[in-house]
């Protein structure tokens, strides 16, 4: 079986820590809540479908340890506030808890097999829209080497397995079509410097770092075939929270007709968000940006659903400037 | 009289060493053409004015030194290829020399006093642009208190004295006019967050620094009025290169119908180059943006005119959506 970035390990969560990638690969066992929150926070645990992962299996480990639920799920959910995945997984795991009875080794395992669940959807979303999205883009560039450009990490770490952009381009390269992938380094925490480039050499498909800024001029001077991106939480209307940056790559992929995909398993779409207005941007720490001066960190930005071309999740494909999600 | 960024000292260029702040005021003085070809190439000086004075001041010193001044001069020019004064500041000095004979005290006078000229106009260059670019403001913004975004560094630094975009600031900011600069921090080399932040605290304007990507969508939100940058060569029909993602920028000034003001003196309007697909990019070392993962570093990108709503020099503003500028 492919290694799960995270995973329930014998009354503890177990996973990478992405922190200190590429340089180390550093397992963490965790077997408190509040420990597991830490880790949610300082982003030893990132990526939507990873992070709804976290949300259940932190329930798990609740009702595994005998700490009350609905305070752990407050402390779980409130780790971050844009990703919608992370609050759905404490939601799923935190109902089958109650309907169980709350307390107790049947609440416990019900909370586990919720997660379970949660963990082995995901795994298989991520093939489904690996396959989706890679069938999408033949459809539309041809069947023929792509130049594709993403941005922040939408990998096997961020997904549990496999990906989401990032599982479209391994399926694209198992295929033989990919020429070469420019990824944004994504700062502040240069998740693509770090994270992708680490997957993309593992992966062995060509790529290159570039900073977050170029992208748009890549686009402009033809380099590019297509952007695809991942996303946090998907609004009914379509619009898209995703790390920031990802709006000016769709605001330049427009400008040249370049295919703009968003990648991301049903579960990062939001019905009860109308609009991406709708959606809480997560300011972090500015000493993330300078230490020396002051600074402002916005994580995520919001791309407007009339610049996206597709929306690929594990169980359709929308085109967000036809019709709505919900 | 204000400090210079760089100016002639006595048998040397005496130029502030930029890669040094804002940890620390070094001041180099370099007595060699190649002392101050390896200062521009690693950017202890740049900014397309400060390059248009070390350009002159080149010729003059390899005057002074009895360099051949061909040979000096070609060394000059090749070491950056996209700001179009560095080439001009060469010319400019060279023509001098060679009319007053090419070697011996009357052409390193004659040099030198034509880098004086060009510094000079360097000087009273960016005075002006500060002031017609704020009037410009003022007449679309209204007088009111403004929030600002700007890229890279165009003050002092990279202008000789007071700045361009940065001038312009500068002046709003002697009128009260300013609530806010956003500035990018500028990656890789972070112009924005070490240069700009250093000058934007030495003014008393209120700012903040933010990563690159952020920009776009400070502008969907409604958090910024006009943008504010320089440029390293306009082409006749008014397309504009300037640091790596400048572009981006537009595209999303464009799309809020928020001002989008090139400033830059005269001497970096470039009649010689007809659109921006004639402008040299110049490509860096990939170790700027990544030490352990392959990258490319492309250091500019063009803004195609019709994105820009002002350029402003010192001798006229024009709408390049309207008219062209040669």
């Amino acid at each position: 079986m492919p290694v799960r970035s995270i995973d329930w390990d014998d009354g503890a969560v177990r996973l990478i820590d992405q922190t200190a990638l590429p340089e180390r690969a550093v397992w963490l066992r965790l077997s408190t809540v509040d420990d597991l929150v830490s880790a949610i926070v300082r982003l030893a645990v990132r990526g939507a479908p990873s992070l709804g992962a976290a949300g259940a299996l932190g329930v798990a480990l609740a009702a595994h340890t005998g700490e009350e639920l609905a305070a752990a799920a407050a402390k779980l959910r409130a780790a971050r506030p844009t990703a919608v995945n992370l609050a759905r997984g404490v939601d799923r795991a935190l109902r089958r808890a109650i309907d169980a009875g709350a307390t107790g080794p049947d609440a416990a395992g019900a909370a586990l097999a919720e997660a379970r669940a949660v963990i082995e959807e995901e795994a298989v979303s991520s093939r489904t829209i690996g396959t989706r999205g890679a069938d999408l883009l033949v459809g539309a560039l041809g069947e023929r080497p792509m130049r594709l450009l993403t941005h922040c990490n939408t990998g096997w770490l961020a997904c549990v397995e496999w990906g989401t952009a990032l599982g479209i381009v391994a399926t694209l390269h198992g295929r033989g079509l990919v020429e070469r992938v420019y990824a944004g380094e994504t700062r502040p925490l240069l998740q693509g410097a770090r994270l992708t480039a680490y997957e993309l050499s593992a992966l062995g498909a060509p790529y290159r770092i570039v900073v977050d800024s170029a992208g748009p001029s890549l686009l402009s001077r033809g380099l590019v075939d297509a952007v695809l991106v991942g996303a946090d939480r998907i609004a009914a209307n379509g619009d898209v929270a995703n790390k920031i940056g990802t709006y000016p790559l769709a605001l330049a992929a427009a400008r040249v007709g370049a295919p703009f995909v968003v990648a991301a398993p049903e579960s990062t779409v939001d019905a009860a968000t109308a609009t991406g207005a709708d959606i809480p941007i997560e300011e972090r720490d500015p000493r993330e940006v300078s230490v020396t001066f002051p600074a402002e960190n916005p994580a995520f930005d919001v791309t407007p659903h009339d610049l996206v071309t597709a929306i690929v999740t594990d169980v359709r494909t929308v085109d967000p400037r036809r019709e709505a999600l919900w």
